[in-house]
């Protein structure tokens, strides 16, 4: 049964750094949390056990995996034949004004609109996302007048924007956060990073590659929290 | 070849009477069409076939078919075990302010988000969607407000967004129109209803239960025309 006196809200969940610490601010803000991963045709299938393992260390309450058909939709290089670039130093994503290859178009918008429906269905008054404007490795769909554009949009897309009961929110705690910020946050709030997985182009038995955008971030991101990095990178 | 400076659009096309309309109203501007469908568990698959048939019909120059996960997210008549409700009279079904059962949470947001991402890809600089206000069934994201909110969002979503190279919009050409206007159009651009279907609950050999709140609307739309309605119903 779900009574809407309840205060629940639907998290994004990738199995990354930035949706697990993420979810832990949900819980720790009182809310009971229906986590929603998406298998969109990524390479790297195995962040959805890392989405898994982290719903129920977070304690979760449901755990949801949408199958969401990007690959008809081609145009980057996590669901298509693209290589995955791999760098020799965090400098070279970070003085490089360009959308990176790995950037999937309008990504945010189909799984922000898919948990809009989930959180209309479930009567949640709010949709958490990681999304983050510092390391936010260029993508359009992660600038807060993005986010705010779609809350609006959000709250007149339902049955609540017609009655007005609830006014839903799109949360984004992590939003002026830096890597190292946010893993200090999430280890406060008790998150295990060693179940989250960051790379775009693991190895078979999940270890990391450690040279793709996404590793650097991760690596870079431990040691501005200097927390030690449980991540096993294969170089 | 796609090339960026060819007149492109997004057309999603559903099978039934509006998108029909909406894709000639389209192609009468001058656009290229790329339309898109959606199979999303709906109880009447045919209608994908009626897409199909008047994707070529009417010469879109691609049909692409994607599958949605709806029933994951449940909520609806149309993608759940609920009863189609019938009637025996359109006041039935216009004398109500609630929103019907047969709405189904979020669904033209996930639409239009897969059209965004299509639009993107494709260096298309509009979507077209059928909504209408007028003979709309009391759903939420048929509203000329919703439209306009999902446009700003969906400006600020892409490579685009960023670079403001393109202004992509999202065009209503049905938005004040009865369902009667609706089809007058159509049959001036050429539209072949009999390729299309509306019913909620067609038998198996694609037939019209006749008593279905769209099928209401059907009738009485050609009834407004004065058109020859070319449909088959069971009653």
């Amino acid at each position: 049964m779900i009574h809407q006196s309840e205060k629940k809200a639907v998290v994004l969940l990738s199995g990354g750094i930035d949706s697990a610490t993420t979810l832990a601010v949900a819980k720790s803000q009182g809310y009971r949390v229906l986590a929603v991963s998406f298998n969109y045709g990524q390479r790297h299938l195995l962040e959805l056990d890392a989405a898994a393992k982290t719903a129920r260390d977070l304690e979760a309450e449901n755990h949801i995996v949408i199958h969401v058909d990007l690959k008809k939709i081609g145009g980057s290089a996590l669901t298509g034949s693209m290589d995955i670039p791999k760098h020799d130093r965090v400098d070279d994503i970070e003085n490089s004004d360009d959308i990176p290859v790995t950037y999937v178009p309008a990504r945010n918008t189909i799984f922000l609109s898919y948990g809009l429906a989930l959180a209309e269905v479930h009567c949640c008054e709010a949709i958490f996302i990681g999304v983050t404007a510092v390391d936010y490795s260029g993508y359009p769909d992660c600038r807060m007048e993005y986010i705010t554009a779609f809350e609006k949009m959000a709250q007149l897309a339902t049955r609540a924007g017609v009655s007005d009961k609830i006014h839903l929110k799109i949360k984004t705690p992590l939003i002026h956060l830096s890597k190292g910020e946010i893993i200090q946050k999430g280890v406060s709030l008790g998150v295990n990073y060693a179940l989250t997985l960051s790379c775009y182009d693991p190895d078979p038995k999940g270890r990391s590659c450690g040279r793709c955008d996404s590793c650097l971030h991760r690596r870079k991101g431990f040691a501005q929290a200097k927390v030690a990095d449980p991540t096993i990178y294969i170089e």
